[in-house]
């Protein structure tokens, strides 16, 4: 199996190592526009065979079963249709692309193509997300009732996407991989502190068809540092909390019972309170990039369809679009089945 | 000085202890509908003379100089307009009342009697609130760009309030108290997990003229509880954990200095970071009631206007009011004005 | 049952409170040299019937089932001997008295007279100790490795007892209560920054007669409050955080499996690791010392025997005299057996 | 200026690598009796020159001006001193040596040579330890009382060296680094519980001629991770943790201020008690291995002396043989200059 890196920033070098990683694996290439990118690939990665600014090079040559692309988000359609109609197996950076047309487009093609078409939806690899997706489905959770995500930092102001499009595909992915509902609407609302510029704090909610439903908040303008998810659930609530170290999924056996009660009575409880135990389950430390490499090779070899497929990607990119919207009509709810 | 507490339930007591510390001033009646709570207050406080199921005894006694009201929100106006009428000085418990009109009602009357209408937004009176306040004042944060809350726990669920009415007014009174600048509109969204209940969990943001916002999350069904406030300025920021037992004001001097930057480049950054020391100054340990108390009691004697006065009572009134057309417009901006 | 409380001081009023609440028991007198502070009683406890300077009163009056002994400890042996004398059953604060005779004269005296002798080591009736002694009886945690205690703070410097006596006798009683074996001697090291003072920074360590071992941290000195005390054992750890809200015990399913290894190999391992689940068990939330009062009155009328009685008291004293003994022969490991 | 670098197992790398970094300086040399470690040199550091297991060929070469030995402590002292008899300037790895006369050996010989000799204490390079001695250099903590470190971890059970020879020189260099006195005497505990084991826990006290003192807390056994280090001083306090991502130091304006009180008085004060703000400092975030291979270069181009010369790690291999003798004569006091 051989493998492209296209794409050499930040993410790139990740994506080499943990492909070289794998057994069976060779990472052939390593592209880049950036000609002092590649210099560096040497020295780290002398396994990579080739290193090459000429995208069509690698589309060109046979022996690639694979493209791995984690370059800006602008150019993800353009060199992912390419490298689909080249006939390659692929696994894109998210978020997906930037439209939902596109992102659909991609998903078509790949369909046409029988290719494999996956998102680097990296979160959905952890042991943490594997875990709590676990409990979900094992009925540990109950019914989940929110999602509650706060992604915050003093970051990196960026110009070509907005704090939503840079933090929220790791929640949404998080909620869409641990909610096994369809989200009807979404509404945001966001601010830029700098003239002209793209939004640095946003709040987004997504709505679904029943009571559930969840809120994101995401900063870079924040002091410190919180990467944090609740979900509450009719059985048990989890947090996790991923600044610890350790302990990063504290599973509550807490929770309310409800039941009617009369609306006549003043402070009348209508809930009964439970608090248990708390308990924070050993987790897989394997990197979630090599777990999603992996995945990845396992889903091009035996034929299976991967959990950040290219429809989970089209959900994802959605939301955000969706969220755009939003902000821009000044936080109107934006229905997900109108884009 | 003589004073009247009514209302005996949670807070009444704590109300009748710091009344009752205070210098130069008796608490001669403790009223409530409950005898059963009447009969424990000669136990705990034997100080106070008279306690009684009848209000309009209060009202007669002309030596009531004044009256803290501390009964559920549906029965503010009605106590209130009487005490106001009655000539009394009158505490009354956040929030002031359950609707613009009668808050403002109140104000009127009170102007009209020419007696101190002072509103019991207790966190004002904390030695925490009154520490980010100096410091804003003094010009240390900066321009304030951002004002984030989360107050949540497993609370109980009431069926007279709702999430918002019940939580919000804590964090609503310590923004309008910091940022000095009128909000314009306010728009929320909440849901309840109990059939045909008031919403428990919501969010609401606040949105000021300039792009300086705020928002609040509130939630009775979370497992663990968080009471922390950040705010962003342009010259520090301020993290206020009100569940840390000291260190709860921490100052981050960190921030952003945007400049004009090219939008033609990727990933070009426009800000330039900055990230300093923090710290966390020493803060007035004095229970906050009895701050608030004793300023009550100053306000009536040396004619002075309450911090928390009947105006900032009904600011925050207009701002639940609104968050609740809000959630019943599903999510709709609501402008302040309009109410 | 009636019962007089001796000493009004910082931990009488607690002893007054939680007897008062117990049905069918009656606080019949309150007594302190200190008139101002008798003054007190009447307005917080109009239940109790007799303030007195005179403890002899006390003693003569035959309704008089019970005294618990709150005053300065060097005033505790001849308090509690005229007690016994008396024919009274006794709960003495703790540490039970200050010389290891004058403890062992009480435990005699107590069984001659067939008295209840009971010393108030409030923390082994906390939900937190009584969760870990359940723990460990049930065989959960295996074989006690270590036992380490960390209790620091800006602590008030006392002139009659040094930072031993004052903050040991906790966590000697938790260590007493927990592990089912018998400690054979003690070293200590202590200093005082105050000239001619008292110590007010100390590290104790208690030896067992096989490789367990338990070590102490008491600092009066400590910009930052510690309470918390870890537990090695061959199946589970325990932390007990007593600074913690909630959460205060975590178990930890983490340890060592030792097997014999070749000495000649560098570093190589000898044990087997093992990290699982770490899990916070609820705890009940009843006041610490109303459980105990319970449990001293349920001694008196059922004639059991009890958690803390006489000869817990002395073990407790033991190892303060030794330690003492310890840091004036700079560390010397004294025997148990020998005092 | 040509370095080479002696055992590629645990750290070694990371010297190849900082050394790597610094200009004018090439890692000629990466010697390790190991071929299987070597082998992994070459991908991971194409500029080191030469793989060998003989470390007489990097004592031949002329060329090599400077030796970084990182192997097992019980080979340092042979190794070290053929570098410094064949004219190399040296960089051990800590603890200098397993015993007192062969570190005071080096430390003769290195003089005689005129080369440098510099011991491996990483953590005096730290922007945290860096800071403190700054604090305490400008007076700012006033007088140090007391030095407290707690160093515990689920650790790997070694059979070279027992838990004070793997942990404490890290704590014991800091105390060395940031305490201006000469300590005068050595006490420690410890136990094994691997049969015929090294030490896996240990306590070791550190004695001044005055009332400063230092306590040690070093544990493999620990199911929490810890490394906190606490200085009280007469003017401030200071609490390093190490485990925090950020605000690893904070300054405590707190502290007390003894005046003479009569010891006549039950309870009396001597003490003020001053508790005011707590700030974190901003730290340089440069990596502690990065400055002090700089210093070692800096040292040997400018013949200046080493911050961690060899005396330094006399005094450290000193306390630790002192600490072993102690807790084979069951924690006596071990004078130093006995050594």
């Amino acid at each position: 199996m051989k493998v492209a890196v296209v794409g050499y920033g930040y993410w790139g070098p990740n994506l080499v190592r943990n492909f070289s990683w794998l057994e069976g694996v060779d990472v052939k290439y390593v592209c880049d526009l950036d000609r002092s990118r590649l210099d560096k690939v040497s020295s780290l990665f002398p396994n990579v065979s080739i290193t090459t600014t000429e995208y069509q090079q690698i589309l060109d040559d046979p022996e690639v079963d694979a493209i791995a692309i984690a370059t800006p988000v602008n150019s993800h359609f353009q060199l992912s249709e390419a490298a689909l109609q080249a006939g390659k197996h692929l696994l894109i950076e998210k978020p997906m692309t930037d439209t939902v047309e596109s992102a659909n487009r991609l998903v078509e093609l790949a369909k046409e193509k029988d290719r494999v078409l996956m998102v680097d939806h990296t979160f959905l690899y952890t042991g943490a997300v594997r875990k709590i997706k676990e409990l979900v489905d094992a009925g540990k959770i109950g019914e989940i009732y929110y999602f509650d995500s706060v992604r915050v930092n003093l970051g990196l102001f960026q110009n070509d996407v907005n704090v939503i499009w840079d933090l929220a595909p790791h929640d949404l992915s998080i909620m869409t991989y641990v909610i096994d509902k369809k989200p009807v609407s979404v509404s945001a609302v966001g601010v830029s502190h700098v003239k002209d510029g793209l939004e640095n704090i946003a709040y987004l909610t997504v709505f679904y068809e029943d009571t559930t439903f969840a809120h994101f908040h995401m900063n870079w303008l924040s002091p410190i540092k919180v990467r944090q998810i609740m979900i509450g659930g009719s059985k048990k609530m989890v947090v996790y909390n991923d600044m610890e170290n350790t302990e990063k999924i504290k599973v509550y056996d807490s929770g309310v019972e409800t039941k009617p009660g009369s609306k006549d009575e003043l402070y009348q409880t209508l809930v009964q309170y439970r608090t248990g135990d708390m308990y924070a389950p050993k987790l897989d430390q394997t990197e979630a990039l090599r777990t999603e490499c992996r995945h990845f090779i396992d889903c091009i070899v035996k034929g299976i369809r991967p959990i950040s497929d290219g429809e989970f990607g089209v959900q994802i990119v959605k939301m955000l679009a969706a969220a755009q919207a939003s902000i821009e009509q000044q936080g109107k709810k934006i229905r997900l089945d109108s884009l």
